[in-house]
C-alpha cells in the first residue's frame, strides 16, 4: 500500500513547551497521546521544548518527542511554528513567560498555580483578556477537573443530584517530609516556591473545591504551620544557601510551610474545611474531598482516581447507603475514547484530557477552562489563607475576580 | 443440685441510675452485662432508675432490669443500697444531680457533656475534688475511649508508635437533619442543648482527638452555621414554642448549629482540623480520627468500629502501607473476655467496657478516666469554639484545667 | 415507690442450657440480653445450666447469670421449670440430648451443625416432627441468619431486588491454624468433630448460601485438603491420643479437613462456589458472600458486619455501583429495637435476635426457621462434599429434604 | 538550535502489527510510549499496521502512528522494516500468523490466549522452539503481570514473603451479558471465540495465578454454564447467522459458556478456586487474586490496580492486619520512570511495560516471559477445565509442558 496515503491531512496546531521537569513529562504525554485517542479538530505538532541547558533540553526533546530545543524561551516564544506556548516551569517564571507568550500572539497554557503572588496573577489576567480579543485563549493547568470521577462529579452537581451544597470538606495530604532529614531543596524555600504545602497542594484543593461546587469561596480561617524549621542542605551546590564548614552537617531555615488548616465559606454559605500536608505519613497522593448537600453527597479520593462515591438522599434509607461509580463507562466525562468499562485510568490520563478540551476551544474558539480568572480566584484565596494566618485566624474575605478587575489590570 | 449454691458472694456495688431514654438504655446493658462477661472485683446491683413520669420509670425499671423505680431524683441519691450514681439526663441537669450525689457520699459516672457551661463544670470538678478526698470517686462518660479498637490506638501512641505528632483531624458526621423539614425537637433549642452538633458531636470529637494525642488543645479557630434556620414545629404540645393558628405549618427558630468546622493547635504544637455536622447526608455516626506523627499515622472510623488503620512509617517504603488492625485479638484492650478473632463487637459493648473500668477503680480506690477534669477540659474548648466563632473566628486560647483551678472553683 | 410493683408479670418460658463453652456465653447472653431489647410476649427464665464438671458448671452459672447448675443433661431435661432445652454441646451429642429432650415435651434450640452425620440428623428431624404434631418446636441455631445486614438481604431478594439468580460465592476464612505448630485439639479429630472446616464453617456458608438464595444445592464438586498432617499434641493428658515418651515433641496425626473449596448448582440453575479454610493467613472470619442475579447484586463479609453491598443493574450506568448500606436504619430487621443510625452491632447481637425470634415463634405457635429440616439439608450438602472429595470430584447430586424422607425417619 | 542534532540515534526496532481494534489501540499506546518513558536499548519504530478493510486500516495507521497499513498479513510479515510481529487478531488466526512470522525470521508478539485450541498452541510452542535457535523470541501477551502491583506480588513471593502456598483463589467477575438481550456477538460463538468466559477471562485468572504461584495448576474439576441460551441476532447481516424473515426478533443459539466455576491443584499441594464469568451484576473487570501462605497472604483486585494488600503473619497479632501498599513507589516494579508516589497508573501502561521488557529482552537476547510455552500451559488448564466439565466435574489431569512435548510438536 502506497505509504503516502498515511497522510494526516488535519489543520495542526504547533506546540512549544517551556520546561521539561515532573510536568514537563506529563504535558509530552498529554500533547503526544490526545490525537491517537480522541478525534481532534487540530493536530498537535511537538514543535519545540525550551530549557536552560543545551545538552539537557536536546535529551529532553529527544525522549519526550519534542521536533527541535531551545535554551531561550523568548526564541521559543517567536518561532513561527509554535501557536500555542506551554509553560511547565515554576511558578516565579509563569508571569513573565504567559505574558510575553501572549504578546506575541500564542495562546497559552499555563500550569497551576498562575503565579506565585497576586499581582502577578492579574498581571496574567488583563494580558490574556487583551489577548482574548484578538481571539487567542489562555488556560490554566488545574488537570484535577479532567479526572473522569471529578468531571462526573462536576457534572452530576449541575444536574442537581446533591442539591442545596452544606459542607465541602477537602484534605490533601502527602509524606515527602516527614522525616526531619528530608533535605531543604527549593520547594522549601519561600524566595523559590512562594510557600509550601499551601501554594503546592492548597491550590489544587482550592481550585477542585469551588469547581465542584460551581461557587466560590468568600472568606478564610486559617492556621499555618513548619513543623520541622530546619533541614540538611542538599549535597552540592548551587541551591543559594551558604555550605557549612564542615559539608554534610549544613542545615538551612525551611521558610515556607509544612501544612495548613483552614475553614471557610462559599457564597451559598456552604462551609469549606482543608487541610494541606507534607508531613501525613503513610499518605501519599489523598487528594480526597467531600461535598454533602441537601439531596445527597459525593466522595473521592485521588489515590482512588477511577471511584466517585455518590449518595443519593432521596432514596429510601433502608435500601440508600454511598454507592462506589466505577468512572468507566462510555457515558462517563472522557471514557467514549478509553477502554471498556472497569479497565481504570491513570494519573497522566488528566494531560491528555487537558489538551484534548484545549484543543478543541482552539479550533472553536471557544472560551477554555479554567481560565486565568480562575487561576487568579485560587491565588487570591491563597492569599487570603496567608493573611488569616498572619492575623491569628481571624476570619478573611476573598476580593472577587471581576471584570473590571480585569479591565483595569 | 441444691441452687442455693449458686450464689454469688462478691461484694457488691449498688447502682443507681438517673434518666432512661437512649443513654439510660446504653447504661443499663452495661450495668448487666459487664459482670457476665469479665471479672469484675465488686458485683453491680442494678438497685434503682429514677424518672419523673411514675409509669414511664416503672416500665422502664421491668424493661431494663433496676430493682427499683424512684421519680425524684434526690430520693434515689438518698437509697442506702446505692452507693454510685448514674446520671444518664439531658446536660442542663448534670451539675445539680451530680454535686447532690457527691455530697451524699456517692461515686458518680455522669453522662458526657459533663456540663452545658463552663461554670457548671466548674463547680462539679469542685465537688469531685473534695468527695475524691472522702475516697469518692467521679467519671464522665466519653464512652468512645473504650472502643477497643481506640483504646489500642491509644495505646500504640503511648508506646512511641507515631512518634512526635504532627496531625489530628477529626469530623464527627451525622445527617439526621438533612431535611429542612425534620422538626424542631428540643436538640435544637438552645435553652435547653446548651448548643446543637457542637456539644453533642463535638463534645465526643474533641474529647478522643485529646485522649489519643496525650495533650489538650491549646487554642482553637471555628466558624460555625445554622443551615436551616426555621423548622416545622413537633406535633404535640409541650415544646415551648408558640404553635402556629393553623397546627401543622407552625414553625419555630433553631437557636444551635447545625455544623461546626474548626482548626486548633495542641500543647506539642501539632495541627488539629475539626468538623462537626448533623447535615453530611449519607454520613450516619462517622465519627472520624486520623492522627499523624513522625514515625506513623492511625486512622479510625466509628462506622467500623472494630478496626483500626495503622501506618509503620519505619519500615520499607517498598512493602508499607495503612494496615487494617481487626481489633478483636486476645491482646486488644476489653478483648480477652470477648468472642474469638474476627467477631466484630457493637456499639454498646463501649458501656459494658466503661463500667468495668469503673467498678475496678472503685474498688481499687484508683481514679477513673475521663475525670471530671477532662469533661471540664473538654467544655473549655468547647466554649473557645463558641467565642472564636462569636469573633470572626480569631484564635482563641482555651486555659488549661490546672490543680490550682480546681482548689479555686 | 413500692418495690413490689416492680414485677414482670409476662408469662415465662424456663429455659435449660446444656454447655456452657464459647457457644454457652453466646447464648446465654442471647438469653438475657433479648428481653431487655425486644418487646417479647414470654419472658425466658433462665432456669438451668448443664455440664459434667460439677465446680465448673457452677461458676458458670453463676457467670451467665443461670438460677442452678445440673451435671446430668437428662436431669436438666427433666426440670419442670425448663420449658426449652438449648443445646450447645459439640456435635456429637447433639442427637441423643435433642431427641430427649424433644421426647420429654420440650422446645428444642440446637447449635449447628444439627449432627455430625446425615442419619443422625435425620433421626433429629424424625424426632422433630413427631413433636411438632404435639406443638413443640425446633430449631437450629444458625445465627448468621439474623445478622441484621443478612436478613435485609432475604428480604430485598425475596422482594425481587437482584432478579434471577446466576451466581453465589462464598468464602468462610480463618487462619488459626496456618502455624504448623498449633496443637492437635480435639476439634482436628474425626471422631470427636467428624469433620474440619468443613462442618464448622461449610455448615455456616451452605446454609446462609441456601437461605439468602432461597433455593437448595442440588449437586456439588468438592476438593479438601489437610496441608499439616501432623500436629503436636496439647500439653496434658485426656486427649485421647498416645503421648510421646518425652514429652513436648509427641505429635499426633490430624484426620479432618483444613480446607475445602467446592463448586455446585441451586435447583434454579444458578452456579455455586464455596471455599472454606482455617489456613487463610490474616482471615479472621471472613465469612463473603456474594450474589449475582439479573437485576442486581448483593454482597456482604462478616468482619464488617454492619455494612451490605448492593448494586441495582436497573439503574443508569452512569450513576450505578455496589452501595454500602449500613444495616443500622430503624426499618432494618431487629433494628428497631437498638440504637440509632451508624451505632453498629456486634457478633453476640445475633444471638439475641434468636431468641426474639424463637420466643415468638413458642409465644405464637409458628414454625421457627431454621428448622431441624434445613439442618438436616445441610448436612446432606456437607456429606455429598465429602463423598465428591472422595470420588476425584465427581458432581455429586444432594438428596432433597422431602416430608416422605422425614415421615420415613 | 539546530534541529538536526534532535536525532535519536539508537538501533531501532521495526513493528508490524496486526490487528487494530481493542487490544490492537492498547497496543499501539505500549510501542508510542514506552520509549518516551523508559530507557530503551532499541528505539521501536512503528513501522506497519494490518487489516482487512483497506480504509480502515489506512484511518487506524493515521489514528494510532503506524507509518504505514497492509491489507494483508502476509504482506505486513514480509516487510524488511519489520522486525517484530505484533499479533492482536482473534485468537483463531494467531498460530497461522505467528508461525508465518516465526518462519520469516521475525520476531513476535501473540496476545493472549495463545490460540483456541491446544494443538494449535503445540504448533506455535514447536514454531516458537525452532525460531529460538535462530535467535528470534516469542512472547505471549498476558500484560496483567506487568501491573506494577502483581509484578510486586510475584516480587514477595519469589523473595518468601508469604511461605509455603495453600490457597490460591480468583475470580474474574464481569457484567456485560448480564441482560439476556445483550446480542449474540461472535464472541457468543463457539467456532469464532473457541470458548466464551472460560477463554477470554479464564486464561488471563489461570496464567496470573500459576505466574504469582510461581508453579502450574496439575489437576482441575469445573462445571461450566450459559444462563442465556439464546440471544437476539446483532442488527445487520455478516455474523453468519441466519437472520430471521421479521428482523428484529431473530435470535441464535449461544454456543459458549457464560461463567465457569473450578478448582484445582498445584504443584505443591496448595488448593485453587476460580470463578470466571461475564454475567456478575455491577463486577466491571473484577480479576481478584488472593495467595495464602504459612507466613503471609497476598490480595489484588484490578479494579484498584495500584493497590496490593499483603498481610505478613509473622507479626505480631496485635498489629497485623492486612495492609494497602500503593504500587507507586519508586522501588516498585516499573516506577523508576513513572510518576511521584500516589500519582497512579492505569490499564494501558500493562502495554507499555510489555513493549519495554520486551524490547530489552530483543536488545540483550534473553527470553522473555510469558513464553509460547507458558500460553501453551494455560491452553492445557483451560482444556482440562472444558474436560472436566464434560465429564461432570471429575478432577482432570493438566498434562505437563515439558521440552520432550516442544521437541516433539
Amino acid at each position: 500500500m502506497d505509504e503516502s496515503d498515511n497522510e494526516n491531512t488535519s489543520p495542526t496546531l504547533g506546540v512549544g513547551m517551556v520546561g521539561y521537569a515532573f510536568m514537563g513529562a506529563a504535558h509530552s504525554q498529554g500533547w503526544r497521546t490526545a490525537g491517537r485517542v480522541f478525534d481532534l479538530p487540530l493536530a498537535p505538532v511537538m514543535a519545540a521544548v525550551c530549557g536552560r541547558d543545551p545538552v539537557a533540553v536536546r535529551a529532553a526533546a529527544r525522549q519526550h518527542g519534542w521536533a527541535a530545543a531551545e535554551t531561550d524561551w523568548r526564541a521559543l516564544v517567536a518561532r513561527d511554528d509554535v501557536q500555542l506556548v506551554d509553560i511547565c516551569t515554576p511558578g516565579d517564571s509563569h508571569a513573565e513567560i504567559a505574558i510575553a507568550a501572549l504578546e506575541a500572539g500564542k495562546h497559552v497554557l499555563c500550569e497551576k498555580p498562575l503565579a506565585n503572588t497576586v499581582a502577578e496573577a492579574e498581571a496574567m489576567v488583563a494580558a490574556a483578556h487583551a489577548a482574548r480579543e484578538r481571539g487567542q485563549l489562555a488556560m490554566v493547568g488545574f488537570n484535577y477537573r479532567r479526572v473522569p470521577a471529578l468531571a462526573l462529579a462536576r457534572r452530576m452537581i449541575a444536574e442537581g443530584r446533591i442539591g442545596a451544597l452544606r459542607h465541602v470538606r477537602v484534605t490533601y495530604l502527602q509524606d515527602w517530609l516527614t522525616d526531619p532529614g528530608a533535605p531543604l531543596v527549593w520547594r522549601l524555600q519561600r524566595e523559590h516556591a512562594g510557600s509550601g504545602a499551601l501554594g503546592d497542594l492548597g491550590a489544587h484543593a482550592v481550585d477542585i473545591a469551588q469547581h465542584l461546587a460551581g461557587e466560590p469561596l468568600v472568606g478564610v480561617s486559617a492556621l499555618t504551620e513548619t513543623f520541622v524549621k530546619e533541614r540538611p542542605l542538599p549535597g552540592g551546590a548551587g541551591h543559594g544557601l551558604a555550605a557549612a564548614p564542615d559539608g554534610g552537617a549544613a542545615r538551612g531555615l525551611v521558610t515556607v510551610d509544612d501544612a495548613a488548616v483552614f475553614t471557610g465559606r462559599l457564597a451559598s454559605g456552604a462551609l469549606a474545611a482543608f487541610e494541606v500536608t507534607r508531613v501525613a505519613a503513610g499518605r501519599k497522593n489523598a487528594l480526597r474531598i467531600e461535598l454533602n448537600g441537601e439531596l445527597g453527597s459525593l466522595a473521592f479520593d485521588l489515590e482512588r482516581l477511577n471511584e466517585l462515591s455518590f449518595h443519593d438522599h432521596t432514596e429510601d434509607a433502608s435500601v440508600s447507603g454511598f454507592r462506589r461509580i466505577l468512572a468507566t463507562e462510555p457515558g462517563h466525562p472522557y471514557l467514549e475514547a478509553w477502554w471498556p468499562p472497569g479497565h481504570g485510568l491513570g494519573y497522566e490520563h488528566t494531560f491528555v484530557h487537558q489538551v484534548r478540551d484545549l484543543v478543541h476551544a482552539v479550533a472553536e474558539g471557544t472560551e477554555p477552562a479554567p481560565s486565568f480568572e480562575d487561576g487568579l480566584q485560587v491565588q487570591r484565596v491563597l492569599a487570603a489563607v496567608e493573611e488569616s494566618a498572619e492575623k491569628n485566624a481571624l476570619y478573611t474575605a476573598v476580593p472577587p475576580v471581576s471584570p473590571a478587575v480585569t479591565a483595569l489590570a
